[in-house]
C-alpha cells in the first residue's frame, strides 16, 4: 500500500509555508550550481525551438515559498543564457512552470501565494513523481529540491516483526546498526529512482536537463530526536513499543554512489555534475534547535499522526521541541557543516 | 476592485461538488453539439501536428464532477474523429487537460477527485479567464460551460446611490424595469468578453476551436427568490435596505445577439454554430424547487456572505429553501423549458 503525507498545509504556526527555512538553506546552497548547469551545460538549441515556449517542472514543490524562489532563479538563468547567446532581448520565449506534488499536497495554498509579478504561466500538476505526469518530450528543464529522498513506501520487510529488517526501537535507518534495515531502505530507494528516471526519460526533451538536490547528512540525524521522544512515551508506559518498532520514516538520503548507480542503470541521462557540498547553514551554525525542530515538525507531523494518532503525535512533537537545549548541545558537540548532494543530469 | 467568490468548495452538504445537478443538465444539453463541433468542424491538421500532444482547456471548471464528465467527452470525440480520419488506432496522440478557475477555487477538492482511470495528463491553471493563462498558440480545444456569464466585477454605476443605475430593491438585472441597470450589465459583459476573446485569440492555435455554453433564461429567474428572502429580512427590520440595493449578482446571461456582437468585434474567430437550445431539464420539469435552490445556494453563498455577513447569508439561504412550495408553484405556472446558449468558435 502506498500512502503519502504532505508537508503541513495552510499558513498556521506549524505549517510548512511558515517553517521551511531548512529547505530554503538547501535551495540556497544549490543556487550557484543550478545556474552553472543552465549556463554551461544546457543545450541552447532546445531553447530556440520553434514553439518558443520553455517548459520547466518543479517536482515535489510543496506549498511555497521555496519553490517560487527556485523557479524564479531558474527562469532568470535561462533568460541570461539566452541573452548571452543571442545577444538580443527580442524573441524572449514564454515560460511555462509546472508545480508538481502529490494529489494531497495543499495546492490551494500554493496557488494563492503565487508571486503576482511572475514572468511565467503557472500550472499545478497533481500526482507522484514516481510515475508519468507529462506528455512525451515536453519538458526542457526539471528541478527537484528536498524531495527525491522521500520513498514511495516503506519496504514491507520493515513492517514484519519476524523479518531480520524489523527496526526495533528506532524510526529510521540512520543510527541503526542493523544492516538489513539499511539494505531495505536502499532497495526501496533504487526501485523508486528507477520509476522516477524512467518517467523523466520519456518526458524530458533531448538535450534537456534535470537537477536534483537532496539533503545528505548531519541534520537529518535530528529526526532521531523525534524517535527518542516516542521512546520516552514508551518508557512511561503511555505508548506500546511495537508501535514505535513498526514506524519507519520513509526517507533515504542517497550518497553520490547511490545516485550514480541508479542513473547508470537507467541509461538515458548523462551525469553532468555530481557533488556533495557543504553550504553554510545558519540554523546549524547557530545551533538553532527550536527552528530546526519546528521545521521537522512541519515535515513529519502528518506521518506521525497517521501512525500514532493525533494525541501521541502532538505529545511527541511538543516534547521534542522541549528538548531544544539538549539538541543544541548535541549540534555543538557533533558540529559538522550541513551536507547536501547536487546532481545535474542531461537527457541523452 | 475585482473580487471573486468561488462555488462552495469541499464536499459538504452545501458544496458545489454535491450540488451541481443544474450545471450538469446544461452540460448534458450541449453534449451532442460539442461532439458535432469536434467531428464536423475541427481542423484535423492541428491534431496531426508534430508534437503529437493535444491540449484542451476547461475554463471555469470549478471542483467537479461536471468538468471531468465534459473533458472525458471531449477526449472521446477527438479520439473518434482521429479514428475516422486516419482509420488506425496507431499514433493516438497524448492528451493534456488544463483545468482552469480562479485562484480561490478549491483545487484541492478538484485534484483529489480526478478520475483514476483518466486517459489524459491533468493540470490545474489558477487565474481569471479574462486574462492570459497559456503561452501563445498552445491550446487546440477550449471549453467553457456555465462560466462566461460570471462578470469580472459589478459595474460601478450599480454601486452609486445617485446613479440612474442604482438597482433599488433588486439583486439582479433580471426582472427589473430599470433600463440603466440592464445597460450597465451589458456593458460589463462586453468588456469582459473582449478580454476573454483577446486572451484566447493568442492562446488557441490556428484552426483550433472554443465552445461556450451558458444558461440563458427561465430558471435563472429563480435567483430572484434569494432577493425576495433578503427583502423579507428588510421588511422585518433585521436588514438595512441600502445593503440589498447595493448588492448585485455579477452575472449576465448573453443572448445570441450579444455573443455575435462581441465575437465580431474581436475579429479573430469565425462563428461555426450559435444556437439557443431547449434541452430537457428534469429539475425544471419536476418543479424540483428544493434541489434547484440548494444548487443556487452552492453557487451564491460565498457572494452573499461577503456582502451581508454569514448570519444574514445563512438566514436568507435557509428562508429561500423554505420557499420550495411557493417556488414549485411558480415554476409550474411559468413553465418554460430551460433554455441555454451554445456557441462554437474557430480560430481564424
Amino acid at each position: 500500500m502506498t500512502t503519502f503525507f504532505p508537508m503541513n498545509g495552510g499558513d498556521g504556526p506549524y505549517s510548512f509555508s511558515k517553517n521551511s527555512q531548512l529547505q530554503r538553506e538547501v535551495l540556497d546552497g544549490a543556487k550557484g550550481m543550478v545556474r552553472d548547469a543552465i549556463i554551461q551545460k544546457l543545450d541552447i538549441k532546445i531553447m530556440l525551438s520553434s514553439s518558443n515556449t520553455i517548459r520547466i517542472a518543479d517536482f515535489g514543490c510543496s506549498v511555497g515559498p521555496n519553490t517560487f524562489i527556485a523557479m524564479q532563479h531558474v527562469v532568470q538563468a535561462l533568460k541570461d543564457k539566452l541573452l548571452q547567446v543571442t545577444n538580443s532581448t527580442n524573441n524572449i520565449p514564454e515560460f511555462q512552470i509546472f508545480f508538481n506534488d502529490h494529489v494531497i499536497n495543499d495546492f490551494n495554498t500554493l496557488f494563492r501565494s503565487l508571486p503576482i509579478d511572475r514572468s511565467y504561466y503557472a500550472f499545478g500538476v497533481p500526482g507522484t513523481f514516481h510515475g508519468r505526469l507529462f506528455p512525451s518530450r515536453s519538458i526542457h528543464f526539471a528541478h527537484s529540491s528536498c524531495a527525491i529522498h522521500w520513498l514511495s513506501k516503506i519496504p514491507k520487510e520493515l513492517l514484519d516483526e519476524k523479518s531480520p529488517a524489523w527496526n526495533r526501537g528506532s524510526i529510521h535507518y540512520i543510527g541503526t546498526s542493523n544492516v538489513e534495515v539499511v539494505n531495505a531502505y536502499v532497495a526501496q530507494f533504487e526501485k523508486d529512482m528507477e520509476m522516477l528516471l524512467n518517467a523523466r526519460a520519456e518526458e524530458i526533451v533531448e538535450g534537456g536537463m534535470m537537477v536534483l538536490v537532496t539533503p545528505f547528512a548531519s541534520y537529518t540525524r535530528l529526526m532521531n530526536f523525534f524517535g527518542s521522544s516516542l521512546m520516552d512515551l514508551v518508557n512511561e508506559g503511555t505508548l506500546d513499543e511495537s508501535l514505535v518498532d513498526s514506524f519507519n520514516l520513509p526517507m533515504y538520503f542517497p550518497s553520490p554512489e547511490d545516485m550514480t548507480k541508479v542513473v547508470e542503470k537507467n541509461g538515458c541521462f548523462s551525469i553532468e555534475r555530481m557533488e556533495l557540498t557543504y553550504p553554510k547553514s545558519k540554523l546549524v551554525e547557530e545551533a538553532d534547535a527550536k527552528t530546526l525542530m519546528i521545521n521537522l515538525r512541519a515535515v513529519l507531523e502528518g506521518l506521525i499522526i497517521n501512525h500514532f494518532g493525533s494525541k501521541i503525535a502532538e505529545e511527541a512533537c511538543a516534547r521534542t521541541i522541549l528538548k531544544s537545549e539538549e539538541i543544541s548541545t548535541w549540534i555543538k558537540a557533533n558540529y559538522e557543516k550541513s551536507c547536501q548532494l547536487f546532481v545535474a543530469l542531461k537527457r541523452k
